[in-house]
């Protein structure tokens, strides 16, 4: 699976970086979180077909995460897309797509289907699951997660001491099932060990807020936002917002594996300082930039 | 003054060039001529501070001319912009600007006016004047001719060789009133001459009309829509697009300066053979290139 950066920048975009945007590719499938203005032109700088997208996340309806929406979905249309686009984000995300798609001329040829949510299991797909949870923002606005399945493997090692021939035997142990061999009882757990699955956390727009912790636990990779350095700190909770102090003390607390810091204030033509304040908390900290890829 | 190409690609935007916009700089005054997904970018990747805009001319409205409004309009509102936005287009202007306003959750602070135009005067600048004519498109849709006032200029040698010192009387002179100077009339026409006033003329998305040379006429750059080469004119008209040829034809019958070719369609990922293709009929083509910038 792999992570791309499609927007790094808070507000507006700016010369070098995009607004919100961030996309996982899994299995061949696209998931879009947020889409701002110009999103659909940064996926083809990294050689992304549009057509491969099935769900968008958005985050909440600031335009500086979803004005890149009705172009992407014009874009889709021309590219004859078939299949059915899944859009969610916070209560309010229909209607207000609705408007959206009302300010051209256009005959939507693209099925869309709607899910509003707070705090909830969004999409259980094939092999993977995305939850969300409520965040602390100025309008509604979630946090996701997305989740890989947990996959049980075969301990080969052990089978064949055991003897078990390849085949439907092996395939019930696979499943979690016991069998029977050569009249004793053999367990799934004894023959078999779990890959747990890789999780990718994305919460931008929040002051500081208690479910985030719960949200990124054990991530693999957590987005978070870092709009403001730890020196404007009384102003990024004001505008409900985070500090790249509070979101490395979130993946300290939520035991993540790397934190990505995004959504940075347009301020910083530089992050330079902005990574030095969070890795001193957190070492495994990057400040994305746009068009950044990452392998999971 | 300066125009600069902010998008040359028709339909959706491509890894190297954007949807459709242009940037016509008079004076420190911006002109805005279509503002596609996108367009903000642009105008920063060139270094023009969005806050120089004053009027937006709004060809038609379908998403690859108008998607980048929203966005624009909120980075004024957070730049603090004080002006008022003045926005020009077809019948259905404002109905459709509102409905796309209303697609995030966004308090505008930015003051806008609309005119909604078909074939008139649209507004008469400081040193300027814009018109616009109707085109022949799948939705409404007009063209636009900026002009430069015309200028008068005193012929400093006529006058020296007349004895008339800087003063009056030669503001006089140049305001086109005739003098009385030694008891002999001296009129405007004898002791001045006149700079015209450069012409740029954006004529987009339409099948041949007979309008566009009227409107295009002597124009010193014509930026013209070419979205196909000659060996796809039956799409073309029958899409209600251009041709490169059709362009071409209409540069060389308005005796144009220069011919400006833009919003070439996707399948061209090369512009060589469409420019070759112009030039058979008008020499002084170019196919525009994003970011491409031309003083007049």
């Amino acid at each position: 699976m792999e992570l791309t950066f499609l927007g790094t920048q808070a507000m507006m975009p700016t010369k070098h970086r995009n607004a919100s945007a961030a996309y996982l590719e899994f299995k061949g499938e696209g998931l879009l979180f947020d889409c701002a203005e110009g999103t659909q032109r940064q996926l083809k700088q990294v050689g992304v077909a549009l057509s491969k997208i099935r769900h968008i996340f958005i985050s909440h309806w600031h335009g500086d995460h979803v004005l890149g929406l009705p172009g992407m979905i014009q874009s889709l249309g021309a590219a004859d897309f078939t299949k059915t686009l899944m859009i969610y984000g916070p209560p309010g995300t229909k209607k207000l797509y609705e408007h959206m798609m009302q300010g051209t001329v256009f005959a939507n040829s693209v099925a869309t289907e709607f899910k509003e949510v707070r705090s909830e299991k969004v999409v259980e797909g094939k092999n993977f699951s995305v939850e969300c949870t409520p965040l602390n923002h100025v309008v509604p606005c979630v946090g996701y997660s997305f989740k890989e399945e947990d996959r049980r493997r075969i301990d080969l090692k052990k089978v064949k001491k055991l003897g078990i021939p390849p085949g439907p035997e092996l395939g019930k142990l696979q499943q979690g099932k016991s069998i029977m061999w050569k009249g004793k009882k053999v367990t799934s757990d004894s023959t078999t060990y779990v890959v747990v699955g890789k999780k990718v956390v994305y919460v931008v727009d929040t002051a500081p807020a208690k479910e985030i912790v719960k949200l990124a636990k054990d991530a693999d990779a957590f987005i978070c936002e870092g709009t403001f350095g730890e020196e404007l700190q009384d102003r990024a909770h004001e505008y409900k917002h985070l500090t790249v102090v509070d979101a490395a003390t979130f993946a300290k607390k939520a035991k993540v594996k790397h934190l990505y810091l995004t959504h940075f204030s347009p301020r910083y033509p530089s992050t330079k300082e902005l990574e030095k304040q969070a890795k001193k908390i957190f070492a495994n900290t990057t400040c994305a930039k746009d068009l950044l890829q990452v392998k999971l």
